[in-house]
Parts: C-alpha cells; sequence; structure tokens
C-alpha cells in the first residue's frame, strides 16, 4: 500500500522481479479493492503469490508513533514485517513511510543481541563498482562502539552482497589524519586499529570525495550525516542530469551529436539510474526489512526486490549473527584474560 | 607558498586576475628565491604588486597549533592576514593549510563581537545559479544561537554578492518537519521563525538533494555536516564526469557524436567546472579571509581572487557587523522590556 503511487507500482514490480527471478515467493499485505484488480492482471505473480486482506494502511505522512499506535497488529505493514518474525518470509520489502517501517521493524523484530540500534545500508554506485554505505538515516548520532557494530553489520553485508572475502571498512569523516573528527570518530578508529574485526579491514578514515571513487567496500557514519551524504550526492545527479540535457538540446549540432551518441547516452543514463540501487537495508534486527525508495517506479520496486532475493539466498542475518558473537566471544575473553592477570 | 604548486600557480593566478579586474593591487608574501623568477615574467603584475620577502612557510602538513607556534608574526601566512587587520589589504587570500589559516586567522583577527564561532562559506553551483553553504568545515558542531549567527552571515554575503534584497536561508536537516533532527537545528529553526533577521527570509528545513537545486540562497549547516556535503558533491561530480568520458569514447558512433556536440560538452564541463567557484570565505572575523582550494591551477587562484575583489568592493565585512549590531540591539531591547513588564 506504501509509496507514492501504491499497489499499481509495487505489483507491477513484484511481477517484474519475479520475472527475472522464478523461484521467488510473494506474500502480498494490503487492501483488497486496492490490490486486487492490479494483481488480476498479473496472473504469474497471482499464481506465485499469497493476497492477506488488511484493512488498515500506515500513510505517508503518519508520525511513526502514531502509525504505531493506531496500525500495531493489523496494518499491512506490520503485518508485513511479522510475517519475517513468523519465519513465514525470508525479507520484509516497503516502499512506504520510513520512520514507520523503522518504528515497526524494531518494535516486532525487536534488536540483535549485543547490537544497541539498528542502522540503514544503501548500496553506493562508484567508480570502481559498488560500495555500501551506511547508517543513512535510521537514527541520530552515534557512539563509538554503535560505530563498531555498524562496521561490522556492514562488513558482512559486503561479504554476502559483493561476494569478497575481506571487504574494507573506513570510517566518514572531514580527514583523513587521526586528529580528526568527533570523539567518536576517533574512538571508534582507534578501536578498529587495536582490535581487529572478524570478516573486515579496516582502511582508516575516508572524507566524503571517497564515496564516489569508490576506495573503500564499506563507509561507515553516523544517520545524521549518511543521510545527507545521500540526499547530496541524489541532488548533484539529478542536478547535472539536467545540465547534460540542456546542453545537448541547445543546438543543431548538439542535437545530431546526440542523436549519433544515443546508445553511449544510454549507457551513461543506466549508470546514473537511481531506480537499479533501489533499496535501503534495515541491519540489526532479528530479521531483513528492506525500504524501496518512495517514489520508485515497477523498476526500481523491481530493484528492492532483486535485492530481497540476494539478501535471503545468501543469509546475510545469520552471517551477521555469526560475526557479532565471534567479536563479543574474543571481548569477552580478553576481558577474562585482563581479569586473570590482575587477580593475583 | 601554499597550495600544491606554490608560488608558480598562485603568481600566474594573481596575473590573469589583475587582467580582468585591473585595479586589483597585490601585497605577495613568500621566500624571495621561490616567488621572484616566477613574478619576473608577469611584468604587469609585477607592477601592481609589493612583494615582502618571508623567511618562514607553514607546511601543507603542518597542525596548526605546531604551524601557529612556528609560524606566528614571521610566516608568509601570517603576514598575509596580518595585512588585513593593519589595514593594508582589504583580503587575505591562501592557498595553503586550512586548519593553519584558520587558526592564525582567529588569533590574528579574533572573531567579532558578538560571534562565538567563524564559519567557511562555500559558493555552490545549483540548477538556478548559485548559492552559499555554510559551514563547510571551521569547526564541528554548532548550537542553536551559533546556527543563528551563521544564517546571518551567509546573508549578507548573499546581498553582497549576489546583489539580492532578502536572501532565502534554509537549515540543512534530514526531514522538513519541524520534529526531525538535533536539538539544535530545532531550535534554531524554533527561533529563527519567532525572531525574523534583519535582511533575510527563513524558508524551513531543506534537505541534501535542495542543495543542488538551489532552493534556498543560503543553506545553513554545522561544519562537520557541510564539509561531508561538499566533498561528496565534488565526489559525484567527478564520478559522473569520469563515467561520461568513458561513454563516449566507447563506440565509434559515440565518438563522432562528441565531435559533433563538442561545443556542448565544452558548456557542460564549464558548468562543472569547480576551478570557478573556487575560495572559501571565512565569516565572523575582523576581516575577511578567503581559502582557495590547495589543488588549485592559475585559473582556480584567480577565481578566488575574483571572489576576494568582489567582497572588498561590496563592503562584506561592514554590512555582517550592520547586521549583527541591529540583530543583538533587538534583542537587548525586547529583553529589556520584559524585564520592565516583570518589574511592577
Amino acid at each position: 500500500m506504501g509509496g507514492d503511487h501504491g499497489p499499481e507500482v509495487v505489483v507491477a514490480g513484484a511481477a517484474l522481479a519475479l520475472e527475472r527471478r522464478p523461484d521467488t515467493r510473494f506474500i502480498l499485505y494490503g487492501e483488497q479493492a486496492a490490490v486486487e484488480p492490479v494483481l488480476e492482471r498479473f496472473p504469474q505473480l497471482r499464481a506465485a503469490s499469497t493476497f492477506h486482506h488488511c484493512d488498515f494502511s500506515v500513510r505517508m505522512d503518519d508520525k511513526p508513533s502514531q502509525a504505531l499506535r493506531q496500525g500495531r497488529y493489523k496494518s499491512s505493514m506490520w503485518r508485513t514485517i511479522d510475517a519475517v518474525k513468523t519465519g513465514e518470509a525470508d525479507v520484509a520489502v516497503s516502499a512506504g513511510n520510513t520512520g514507520a517501517l523503522m518504528a515497526m521493524a524494531k518494535f516486532c523484530l525487536r534488536t540483535m543481541a549485543n547490537i544497541e540500534r539498528p542502522a540503514i545500508a544503501a548500496i553506493w554506485p562508484t567508480l570502481k563498482g559498488e560500495s555500501i554505505v551506511l547508517d543513512v538515516g535510521a537514527t541520530i548520532g552515534a557512539d563509538a562502539q554503535q560505530l563498531i557494530d555498524f562496521s561490522m553489520m556492514g562488513g558482512a553485508m559486503a561479504r554476502t552482497l559483493f561476494g569478497l572475502e575481506r571487504p574494507t571498512v573506513g570510517l566518514l569523516n572531514i580527514g583523513v589524519e587521526e586528529v580528526k573528527g568527533q570523539d567518536e570518530i576517533r574512538e571508534a578508529g582507534r578501536l578498529l586499529k587495536e582490535t581487529p574485526l572478524p570478516g573486515i579491514d579496516y582502511h582508516g578514515f575516508v572524507e566524503g570525495d571517497d564515496l564516489g571513487q569508490g576506495t573503500v567496500d564499506v563507509v561507515v557514519t553516523e544517520g545524521f550525516t549518511g543521510n545527507i551524504a545521500l540526499k547530496t550526492a541524489e541532488g548533484t545527479a539529478r542536478q547535472i542530469a539536467a545540465y547534460l540535457r540542456a546542453a545537448m538540446s541547445r543546438t543543431w549540432l548538439a542535437r545530431a551529436g546526440y542523436v549519433l551518441a544515443k546508445s553511449a547516452f544510454d549507457r551513461l543514463r543506466d549508470k546514473m539510474d537511481p531506480r537499479k540501487v533501489n533499496g535501503g537495508v534495515f541491519l540489526g534486527l532479528n530479521g531483513i526489512v528492506i525500504k524501496s525508495h518512495g517514489g520508485a517506479d515497477a523498476e526500481g520496486i523491481a530493484a528492492a526486490l532483486d535485492l530481497a532475493h540476494t539478501m535471503a539466498r545468501t543469509g546475510l542475518r545469520e552471517k551477521i549473527e555469526a560475526d557479532l558473537a565471534s567479536y563479543h566471544r574474543r571481548i569477552s575473553e580478553e576481558a577474562a584474560s585482563v581479569s586473570e592477570s590482575i587477580v593475583p
């Protein structure tokens, strides 16, 4: 029911995703009167889906607390998340209200053991391929331990998604020197150097321009800065696309050149297409939830569903849990050996 | 002496700026052996300049405290700033070490009355023209009053630079609703609504993608976020330029199209040229200091000098002082009238 276009686009996106990955099965939640007519147009999707009617839908402008109060247990959003909790579904995907989705996901799935706060991870296209950036807006601020948790979770995601053995992780900062940045970032950097994490290589600090260059596989930051960086990059890409369109339609020669180079422009558009990397992954909860852009079209929804399929296949959640367990076991062993050496 | 290329590029940039604005006069500080040979190649610049030899230069990797300790009074950087303090120069321009320049500028010029902390303002190219964004890295964090100070200083800069009567000002946030963001941002937003500032129109919150769209004339944020946003945008622009180059050289047709549309591509390159908007303006000190990109070439240095010329001509510093005085007079009048109404 969520997103700017509702079932019209969400159902069409699911049909597209099913064509590409025919082993996917869908459980759809929504208002029958809105979903059924669209679903009828896609007989293959209909055959691969179970549909559950829900009277109540969270609106895009509901406050998280309000959505939780009114929509708990009964809204299509809640029931989608709950299907992950009960094990009926592997991943929950929604194009709805981000704040409400995060509030419900936290309430329903709870955070993983040893994780204080969840993060939203975005896939960032770079000159070298793709990176993972987190947190892009789950919560404001993060202390050193939370930044370390994000590093571990982002690292696990990079291993499952990109098939890397030891992804590189950088902390987003305003300079690469050790003296730069807030206390929390410097402390996290110090700890990451001292105690290597399972399955990642800590690179050090990275700056804003390293994001697009793909300097590291995983960029870690707190949610406010991550959200501003993500939207600034999206805005800059749109701005340059507008410059390019204006330049290419200005003279006859430019228009002729555009026609000749059309396949190159199509390729460029494809590279810059934000729909191709649609989907913010909620990490740190007992279950994976993916948030699609509210403005996504069917192609964008399908991209978020492709991502969900990959996450489920590769067992992202289990990998994160294993990393966390091994890290905290080692930390407590070290603490034990320290206290032993203190006790005479 | 500063920047990645030293006097070679700084002097050549000054010569370029002089051609464009022949009424400019330069006072140059640096090591004679490095500066003199370059200056000799530009007789017109030489005639329009006074040169002062300095034994000591701040290095690009000196820590601010170290630069201040070793270079105070005698370094070329210090003496450049001091020329503004004594009134010999209207504006100081340097391509050197940013941290050292800010530390020396604060120490030498001191902050303006009623201003606690300086900010660095950047000029941001947008779809509508240009905006001013501050702080892009002078200090980390800002309380509500400091964000209000930044709004006033940015507003004064937009009036002098863009010739606007009442520039619009927005606070950078992760959503436009009043409940979003850190306490300091929400508090600043509340205060800006309650007590209108002289010479600006407060717009409300803006998000990262509003930067490139030019939603407001002045975007206000604290230095960490501002720096990340600025570098993310620069990195994204470079990334897309690389995509475009790759796409246009891939096939014969694309290359032929590129040749036909060359003037359009040149126009686009011009639009995206970071050298055209080179120069971070230090605001809130008793004197204007402009920091050029360390990697700037002669064209970039000339852009920073053009900006310096405009700032001096339009009396930016006096405008900021007048705004601050009028704001604080009103604030204390209001406080007085409140205490009168309390005293029976």
